[in-house]
């Protein structure tokens, strides 16, 4: 029974129907030949590299509709695609590839100067992205059988962590089918829907918000490598794009590009936003334009559809995440782990077959996630009586920055590990082009750097956008009776300085 | 985790939306009021007739929005629904309702003359449909925990069978499930779509292929009591309905009314047609007037959409049924059971979710017809090189005549049963007005009836639509080499017969 090859069965029903194709490189596939093309990668992968059922393969690439073969041919051979995050630094990747232990890593050429320095600390083989391409031009096409478990794990996707090192979270065709159920009746997606993917693909967001979903109604997805806001505003334009999938940060460059003033789509049903807050001036901007945001919220353990806010209900219930999806259970607890009433904050938790079986090669994570199937978010919500959640807040420090999620635990582990002070707690401010930003406050200082000379160094430890926009020194930190850091306190002060320095310039 | 309670979870997401409405009545709910009514219904149907999980509850009425409450209710408590055929003979009704014993009997009011007949034969405590929803009134609304289980039956459709006798075929959770996302991906059916159902719902088709896939997405579904080509030319017209159910013969009734001439529906995206083969004369003159057929293929026992031919293919694959539908196992056997070739001939069987676990009280029917999984739909189809179904003809000698299955051994055992002749042989021949009609041949003729009375004295006996529309007095009928009737020969034979009629007149 054919429950998850979808490419393979919309390249009977709709054999020359485009499915993808690259703004990039101009690459187009039907779904016969999409479907032909990862034939022929599988073939490459079973004989050139021995890939077999289980194993890793670790992509560190920019999003393409040959990234795409690559899954679906790992996908029909019960292969684990780990895609790597390009922006993250070395000893990160390293981490990443330690720890999933791929059996293969392919390099976009793009990215050798990453993996030189990788590769002297890890021996997994690798191979050049393209070159996979050429091997399997070699193989035919005729197709091998395929039988795809619901429980077979297809991704690892990192995430950063409470606790500060990179979780690996797995994910399973059937987390895959729910999930794009889910989506397709919120989004009511049918086979006319046309997407441009501007999202890259080491989060789950690059494939499982619109990409896999889409492509699983026999819908039509394009590709850019990276996100220029002029190029997306044109694109979805003139190409009459349908729907498109953005994170706030993108939609503000994108106000802010003078493309924006005569941006008209009206084939644009609406975009999908997510991954971070979402502002009421920036959905008030966009609806001025005529075009309604659709707020969702997601979450990487679990699918990662969990809400959304029809786009009717856009502009009567801003700042609300929605509703929870169809096939998804939810709960919102106490401290005690009690439901609470319906207005009252609390912890959201979600059941489902959306959600991962757990941390790869981390189940003492996983055990602390996920109870009796809940897995417990950490995202404070409450509900109102027509059944709409808001975010309050989070349990733990986490703060986003232009849609990545960052955790101040990891970054202050590493300034500490790194001796740069005695003393580090970094908070998230708010920051009109990011969303936010992390802002370190140190105390007990041990180096002598600038501001640029200490973020430089700190880009070689960590992701860029995780090192900390703003540093301020203090004799020490202000504490709580308990003796924990005040992080409010922290976030005042910086408040404060910020008003000081306006004031002076 | 609520995958079954579709109408509980849009009574969330859209309360105020209108899903159902009478033409008949005029009465309309939205989907937070037809919740409302189903959880009065059911407290109703626990407290005043104590039903409990895996009762029958036989239901003799036409199709309305009510009737749709007592599917709702019956859903949630695990009770089955059996939707009885209005147009069945008292004996019939008798066999089935002796088959089922079903714990409630619900009989409209317009039915009180065949219950009362059916009464002196069975002990069924019964009630009047209308009185359910009178008592229903004085229970409140507070929703029950429904927790529904994809196993549990809830429905059986009686059928009739090769063999003679009808047969109740199980419908479950899981398969509706199925059928309904195998129809949504099929018809793109979103929460904008609208249709007015125009079919009984003593068949599976007046549920499954629109009714209740369409309210599984939010969509809105009408009722009219019973088919009126000009009511319904007019409604789909003026009501800008987007998807519409019929069978040919419906079809063929419209193109026939006055009202056709001027018919223009400019919302009706296409009309699903199933039930009975599609004259390539029809699909054109529907054409003409830019409204496109999609034929389909359904089977009681699975689900029952089977295949599809999109609207778009429609005008060049005239003739074929499309193709299986996206969570439908399919294969064509020979007769010693192997898989045939590409464009050969044999038995189309069909596996997965959408298959019915099996007949009701008749286990060794179920065994004959469903081996390792595989339903033998007892249909010879082709497949074409791009992978379109065609149908060929039946093992059987099944024929339709209105969309109504009819077995010859039905009506030939009531014959001899009766004793109206030695030997008979009944076998449908083409009608321009019912697809197909039966002849009876008869030798030993035992009764001095004219063919009038001989039809009306059968009518008590079965259902009319199976009462052959002509009669023919042979000395004995032909056989084949082994002593088979030849129903062929018969067939050339009534051709002639009304050719050389034609001739005469």
């Amino acid at each position: 029974m054919n429950y998850f090859d979808w490419i393979a069965k919309w390249s009977v029903y709709t054999p020359c129907k485009t499915a993808v194709a690259s703004v990039d490189t101009g690459n187009t596939y039907t779904y016969k030949e999409l479907n032909q093309l990862s034939v022929q990668v599988e073939k490459c992968l079973r004989e050139e590299y021995s890939i077999q059922k289980g194993d890793r393969i670790a992509v560190l690439a920019c999003h393409s509709p040959e990234y795409l073969v690559l899954f679906i041919a790992a996908q029909r051979m019960g292969a684990i695609l780990v895609p790597l995050n390009f922006r993250a630094s070395v000893p990160e990747l390293v981490y990443c590839i330690r720890d999933v232990e791929p059996v293969l890593f392919i390099v976009e050429k793009e990215f050798g100067h990453i993996l030189k320095p990788v590769k002297e600390e890890i021996f997994t083989r690798s191979v050049e992205f393209q070159n996979i391409f050429e091997q399997a031009a070699g193989f035919d096409s005729g197709a091998l059988p395929a039988e795809i478990e619901p429980e077979q794990a297809v991704f690892i996707f990192y995430t950063s962590g409470t606790t500060g090192k990179p979780k690996g979270v797995l994910y399973t065709n059937r987390m895959l089918f729910w999930n794009s159920l889910n989506t397709s009746v919120q989004l009511e997606i049918t086979s006319v829907d046309f997407t441009l993917n501007a999202l890259p693909p080491y989060h789950t967001s690059g494939w499982n918000v619109l990409l896999l979903p889409m492509l699983h109604r026999g819908a039509r997805v394009d590709f850019i490598r990276s996100f220029k806001p002029k190029k997306v505003l044109n694109y979805i334009q003139d190409q009459s794009i349908s729907l498109f999938l953005a994170i706030p940060t993108m939609l503000r460059m994108m106000v802010k590009n003078p493309a924006f003033k005569n941006f008209s789509a009206s084939k644009l049903k609406y975009i999908v936003v997510g991954g971070e807050d979402l502002s009421i001036s920036l959905i008030d901007k966009w609806a001025e334009n005529g075009i309604l945001l659709r707020q969702g919220y997601g979450l990487t353990e679990a699918g990662p559809c969990i809400t959304s806010l029809h786009h009717h209900d856009a502009l009567w219930k801003k700042g609300s995440i929605g509703k929870p999806n169809f096939y998804v259970d939810h709960k919102i607890i106490d401290d005690e782990g009690l439901e609470v009433e319906i207005g009252e904050k609390g912890e959201l938790c979600i059941r489902g077959h959306i959600v991962t079986p757990g941390y790869w090669n981390n189940s003492a994570y996983t055990f602390e996630k996920i109870k009796d199937g809940w897995f417990h978010t950490g995202d404070i919500v409450k509900m109102d009586k027509e059944g709409f959640l808001y975010m309050l807040g989070r349990k733990n420090q986490l703060f986003i920055s232009g849609g990545e999620n960052i955790y101040p635990l990891e970054i202050e582990n590493l300034l500490l590990k790194n001796h740069f002070a005695k003393e580090v707690a970094v908070v998230g401010v708010e920051d009109e082009n990011w969303g936010e930003v992390g802002v370190a406050f140190m105390a007990g200082i041990k180096h002598a750097l600038s501001d640029e000379e200490l973020a430089q160094q700190l880009r070689s430890l960590m992701a860029s956008y995780k090192v900390p926009r703003h540093f301020i020194y203090l004799d020490s930190l202000p504490k709580s009776g308990i003796g924990k850091i005040d992080r409010k306190k922290l976030k005042q002060l910086f408040k404060q300085i910020q008003h000081e320095k306006r004031n002076i310039s």
